[in-house]
C-alpha cells in the first residue's frame, strides 16, 4: 500500500478562500491512477480550513461560543473540498471512498487518540481508494481541535506500514532556506534528524493552523521511520508524484528516520 | 431530543437524476430551526441515491464488480446532497455536522450492526445538530449494502429515546389506499399495527432500492415504540414540520406502536 499527501498548497489557492486549483487537482489525480497501487489519499485544508480557522482561533480549541458555528463552517467547508477531491479521483477511473476525520476520528488534547483504522483497510481490500483529509474534530479536552493531514499521515503510516509514503508540496522539496526568500537557498535530496539542525526553520505563518513548516519536519521525520520510502515532491511539475510512487529517481527530498 | 427524518421526495426530485427540491429544503431548514429544539436529522436519498442504486442493483449487495464504481459514485452523490441539506440548515443558523454512514457504520447481512452513537450524542452537547442520511455502507456478508435513512431513525430512536419523532414526506399521511390512484382513499390520522391490516400496501416501485411502503410502515411502527410521538406529516406543506415537532394539532398520521 501506499500513502499520499495532497498538499493543501497545491490543491487550493491559498491566498483566496475556498478556492480550488482544479489543473494540478486534476493532473495529480490523473498521477495516482497511472501509478496503478493500492493507494490511501489524504489532502490538506488550505484555503478551504486555514483561513477561517484561524481567525476563529480553533486550533486553540473551545474559547467561546462564537467558535462553534465556524466549528461547523470549516468541516462543511472541507466536505466541499474533499468532494473536488473525490471527483478528481472519480475521473480518472479510481473508486475514492471518503472518510471524514470529523466523523471517525477523536482527539484528546490534540493527539489522535481514536479513529477507525478497520474501515480503511476494509474498502481497500475490496478495491476503494480511502480519501481522508484535515478536518475539525471532537477532543476530549479542548472541546474541538484542528486534526491535520500530516497527524493522519502519521497515523495512517503506523498503522499500515506503507511502501512508500508521498507528501506532495508547492516546492521541489525541503531547502537550507525559505526559497521564496533566498537565493542561496539550496535543495536538501535527503533529510534526517541530524540535518535537520541545518535547516533554517522560520516561524509559522499567521494562518496556518497546523504547526508551520517546523511541525511538518518533525511529522515528516516520524512518518519516515513507518515505511521504507518517504519522500516530499513538487505537486506542481509534472510526473514528479507518478515517479515517486514507482519509486523512480525524482527531483525532491527524501526524508530518512 | 427531537428526530426528524426529511424524506428523499421531498427534498429531491425523484423523477429526475441527481435534482435538489431546494424550495422544500429550505422552508423545513427554517422550520427546524424555528423550533428551537434540540434535534438530530436524517435525510433520505431520492433522486440522489435511488435510480443509480436500483439500476446497479447496489441493494442485492456484492454480485459483479463494476458494481463497485456505482458505489462509490452513489457514496459520492450522497455527500452532495448532504452538503445541501448541511447548508440549507446552516444558512437558518443552525450547527449542523453531517455524519455519513458510509464513514461510521457497518451492516451485517443489511442489519445495523455497528454505528458510532456516542458521536452523535457529543456533538448534541456541544450545541451541534448531527446530520446523518441513507447510504451506501460496508457489510460483513454483502460486501456492501444499503443503509436506509428509515434504518437510521429506528437505530436512533431506540439509542436516544426522543421525545419525537416526525417523518417528512410528500404525502399529508398513511392513507387507506394510494391517494395518487384512487379518489376513496382515506387519510388515517392514527395507525398501528393492527390498522396497519386496514392498509392497502401496494408492491414497491421498481426503483425504491429501501422496501417501499411495506417496510416503510413497519419500520415506522418499530420507531414508535421508542418515542412519545411519532408521526408521518407532509413536508409541501408550510408549517407542518414545525407543529409536528412543537407537539401542536397537525394534519398528519399519528404512528402508535
Amino acid at each position: 500500500m501506499h500513502l499520499v499527501k495532497l498538499g493543501g498548497s497545491v490543491i487550493t489557492d491559498k491566498t483566496r478562500v475556498t478556492t480550488l486549483r482544479p489543473a494540478p487537482l486534476r493532473r495529480l489525480a490523473a498521477e495516482i491512477a497511472k501509478a496503478g497501487r493500492e493507494t490511501i489519499v489524504v489532502h490538506g485544508a488550505g484555503s478551504f480550513g486555514h483561513v477561517k480557522a484561524a481567525k476563529h482561533r480553533l486550533h486553540e480549541g473551545y474559547l467561546e461560543d462564537d467558535q462553534l458555528a465556524a466549528v461547523s463552517e470549516v468541516q462543511r467547508d472541507m466536505r466541499q473540498l474533499n468532494l473536488a477531491v473525490v471527483d478528481a479521483l472519480r475521473k480518472e477511473g479510481l473508486k475514492p471512498v471518503s472518510l471524514p476525520p470529523s466523523a471517525i476520528a477523536r482527539l484528546d488534547d490534540g493527539a489522535l487518540r481514536q479513529i477507525d483504522l478497520d474501515i480503511f483497510r476494509r474498502y481497500t481490500d475490496l478495491g476503494f481508494m480511502p480519501v481522508t483529509f484535515g478536518d475539525v474534530v471532537l477532543d476530549s479536552r479542548r472541546w474541538f481541535a484542528i486534526c491535520s493531514g500530516d497527524l493522519l499521515m502519521l497515523t495512517l503510516a503506523q498503522a499500515f506500514r506503507p511502501e512508500s509514503v508521498v507528501f506532495v508540496a508547492d516546492v521541489d522539496g525541503v531547502y537550507t532556506k525559505d526559497p521564496k526568500v533566498f537565493r542561496e537557498a539550496r535543495l536538501l535530496r535527503e533529510i534526517d534528524a541530524a540535518k535537520l539542525s541545518a535547516v533554517d526553520v522560520t516561524a509559522p505563518r499567521a494562518d496556518d493552523v497546523t504547526g508551520g513548516l517546523a511541525g511538518k519536519l518533525e511529522r515528516m521525520l516520524a512518518v519516515a521511520a513507518h515505511t521504507d520510502r518517504c519522500l516530499l515532491v513538487n505537486g506542481l511539475k509534472r510526473g514528479r508524484l507518478l515517479a515517486a510512487i514507482r519509486g523512480q529517481p525524482v527531483v525532491g527530498t527524501r526524508v530518512r528516520p
